[in-house]
């Protein structure tokens, strides 16, 4: 219910995803950091800029290197940020030759936000393989129940007559556009970035653009040919895609609780949410998940709109509020999914 | 500041755009619904649904029909929307037989959405065309200030020199990357809406889809292959899109806000905003109205995700809330590319 | 559906309200701005400030003085806002000696946010007014069908069996909070604006509580004590409220529409909106509106908030951003307050 | 920078608070429910509704009684919340006896609210005490910098001279109004939850209201007289007070993040926030922050309002967003007094 750990515990049962919330812990984003500089040392050995045993002797030293996690949240409340205090801490851990040659010609921003895409194509596998999932499930579904008779339902009163298979394909036709469209943005791929301190990566002479081809090239991620420190859109765009996918499982959420409720009975609900006070209830808990997590992140999404007014060549402002937003979006997400996925396993239509 | 008449006359002047306003008046919503009808008709008529005749009728019949206002308003009033007081108009001026092909197998939902289709396709026109214009626009700013030293800034302090050019990039290039992607959206296409009472266009037999395809080539939209009454993710994908122009020019508001600040004066701003009680203030009107015209669309555009919950076969509730919030999220938007454009023409780069 | 003049015709059908829509028209805003000037230099003479012949001179001046449309939204295209153009033109109508005293030490904002005030005292007692109708048209229903029997729904299953008078309960007790609390804020007052340029009232030496003071009295405002230039939150607070007006009616509708719903049929609802498809249909369209309009205020709630970080001594940005929103929250809470009361004339309770 | 348990670690240097954290673990909410149960049986008890013997077991049985993790979450995922699954626990553990008199004529929402109130109650407490020594340290601000000159600056540009003073002021005020407010409600009380399975507090016979009484007197709660179940505009009310908060110390931080560019330097700030790549930097992060956590504010609170949209006698969807919104709004408030409090004590103002 809260920031703090063990609320957690409670809360990430139901609005929680562990598989997606690993991704966007600290550890991890760390680790991405680490992998994106190790990587940038790499790329500007192979160009030159660095001198080959420079890049050596960051990547050995960096193998196994533990953070002190105190002195990284020291610096977190500082600065902002982990970045400036991690370098510190890992220049001084490296011989003096060597440390001027670390984070050469980089900056905050790069580091972080390259771990944000590392991580972020890790997410949309995620997403492309459950949606594919609740898809096929829904298919099922459809064979099994598809041709049972349902009364449509427009603006919440009996319509005319239809089968359950037309709304079920309601359901499924737009997880699978989802899944499509997830799917082509990570084809697209997931744009490095590299500006250095002000976006122009002036320290690495005419080689800026030759280094980030190599390091995109290295970590697995996309060219976008610029520095995209003050450009949000990208992030936006996710966030769109993602609380669309929890709002189109919202209305199948919406969809199954109105359908179970008493008197309606379309469908039955098995392994229902337990009363405290009413033994004899059987609660559509899933369903009203689906509704609430959409309402959540639909509620979260301006996030990335607002933070697209972002002032001169860094703000910091608008950067941090994508930071409090965006792993929250698609933890959601993520949530919804699960639910999803345990709540299609719930449901019998009546003939 | 409101829905009423007269207001909207003064606050057009900071917030409104005139040529998006008449896309989305009541006038040319009617007049894309009848354009819906009457190609229905003829769409049917072609492929042996109703008579040749009854399509001819309907087309001669609603050439120069002027709906009665008052009538429609009580409809309105009445139903919720519009369609069922001006389908009973309609075929009340009919005769008896041409009456019953008028308006069928199809719904409310078919001729709204649709309408809305018909005018989206010009909107989107009118943004690429725009947004063309501003990139170029910019890209003259480049070439005629592009060379002047600029201290880059990096939350809010001093960083390292860089150019204006490198600005005045930052500016751009997303206006680019939106125009680019406005123009492949177009070319997608926009789906007509064809789903009848329930979706499942019953009552057209086995020529559903064929009515559908000829309807869609007759109107110059999209044949999505399906009903779209409960999927609203179009309508989401371009709230999110047209946010984020806005939100990119808001941006570009900001910057010149801050550049122009006294004691900054990194641009100047000819023919500011002047005050009622201070002669020597030129205020940078126009770059503050861009951020606060990317505020409120960020502020409106979570309301097409909530919109995505759109319980079983149409939701009053959830695509009543389209109509209140789209039109408002489009103008806006235009009205920043107005403001934008004129800002461009009134900065001037300090040497 | 727009800022439009024509469209709002259609749509202020469902979710306009024209009895306040005309107090947040232009010619209010204007009028009460000339109000406010009248009574600033009526206070202003009393003080000995200005002389009494320029105070006199003003208001006969004003008085039948129309103001040229066309000039006014020139100026605000300049400007960003009506004040200091309306200034010109009225001072331009003055003789010399008078055009000197009038909007004599005060500035824009303090037309514009006492204009406001004004008008919102206005608004107050409408709600205070509308909210113990539809408290005491409870009442009636309570009485009427308070005895009859409910079955309690909790996670939209049965519950236990009650009465239809504890659901009736939970729909008129926040209406009275509601109208209670309306009641209280009105009683506390509205705060006249009067700073000056920046809110330090300089040019009126140590006269500046005194005006202040005798123009709130002349006003029928409030006297802060200070001014609130920067200070927003007294619009916050009113935005909440009204939004938890629409809120608190929006489970009102919610719940008519469920108990409406076929198979269910707790209710039945008369005069209900009809389909152009399906003759036999009566949509609980009232209700689907209370639901919308909640929603849709819900929505633009936080516009306010965001127009608390008001920078430095006027923000442009923030303020026009409440120009945006505030007008509409009013008139949607005010459009829900209608609907309810239909809605209410339309409903039966099953026995 | 999410849900998961130890990037909080990193992101909670920024955007937590711990103590306000603590009070919305599992475990003190999971404490609190114990309270209240302890508390009801008492109240029970006194009025002769259940045994007195049997509210002393419940006493004795639930003091040092550890309820097992796994098992609590298990009855979330099932439930949906974790007071069915505690309930069932802790009766196995109390003698049959016992067991029927515990958690006797009340429910899950019961426990969960009041829980809440109790520890909302301490959240109110810890702001007030922290707004009032912030307001403290405004004043000794103004004593020790007030006199200075500084330039009014309205819509960003210089306007005319004022002293620091009067901005302090402006920065000052209000954080007092908000103090007092928060006090006020304070002092009205946190309303304790009683209405049994469907706010009718049937079980209890004629005795529902007495225990009601008594419970609020043992919680240190207010009795608000009826059940509240579904009317929540209590917690919206807070939400919207909290939001306020972190919105009038998002001014405090925008201003100082512009009195401290380069350029303007009307503030320093020591011990700003350093830079990974640019040793020369001395950023503004406390009060760039101020602002994130404004607008993360201002984005979270439109949820209470949709959660007023509560539908029939329990909405498990729209009370789940509250647990998922409520939490993080109060510990972001309480986050940006942290921050404010350290800006406070690194800004100087320039002679």
């Amino acid at each position: 219910m809260s920031f703090s750990k063990i609320s957690d515990g409670l809360l990430a049962c139901i609005a929680g995803d562990a598989e997606l919330a690993a991704l966007f812990s600290a550890e991890a984003d760390i680790e991405a950091m680490l992998q994106f500089e190790i990587a940038l040392a790499q790329s500007q050995a192979v160009h030159g800029v660095i001198p080959v045993e420079a890049a050596s002797a960051i990547e050995a030293g960096l193998r196994g290197f533990a953070l002190p996690s105190a002195k990284l949240e020291a610096g977190v409340r500082r600065d902002g940020l982990a970045v400036p205090g991690m370098v510190a801490l890992i220049r001084g851990m490296l011989d003096d030759k060597t440390a001027g040659y670390f984070h050469f010609g980089t900056t905050s921003q790069d580091a972080i936000d390259t771990s944000l895409m590392l991580r972020l194509k890790r997410v949309a596998g995620i997403f492309v393989e459950r949606l594919t999932a609740l898809k096929e499930k829904l298919e099922r579904l459809r064979r099994d129940h598809g041709h049972k008779p349902l009364m449509a339902r427009t603006r919440m009163q009996a319509a005319l007559p239809i089968t359950a298979g037309h709304r079920i394909d309601q359901w499924r036709i737009p997880l699978g556009v989802h899944a499509a469209r997830l799917d082509a943005m990570q084809q697209a791929g997931f744009p490095v970035q590299l500006g250095g301190p002000t976006g122009t990566l002036d320290k690495l002479g005419d080689k800026g653009g030759a280094v980030r081809r190599s390091l995109a090239e290295t970590l697995g991620l996309s060219d976008p040919g610029r520095c995209w420190h003050t450009d949000r859109m990208f992030l936006a765009d996710w966030a769109n895609l993602l609380s669309m996918v929890t709002g189109s499982l919202g209305k199948l959420g919406q969809d199954v609780a109105l359908m179970s409720q008493t008197g309606v009975a379309e469908v039955t609900i098995s392994g229902g949410g337990t009363s405290s006070a009413m033994p004899h209830k059987a609660n559509p808990v899933n369903a009203e998940l689906l509704v609430t997590l959409a309402r959540f992140n639909a509620i979260l999404s301006p996030a990335l709109h607002h933070a697209l007014i972002h002032e001169q060549e860094r703000s910091g402002a608008a950067w941090t509020l994508e930071w409090m937003v965006f792993p929250q979006i698609c933890i959601t997400a993520g949530a919804a999914t699960l639910h999803a996925d345990k709540l299609l396993d719930q449901i019998d239509f009546a003939s």
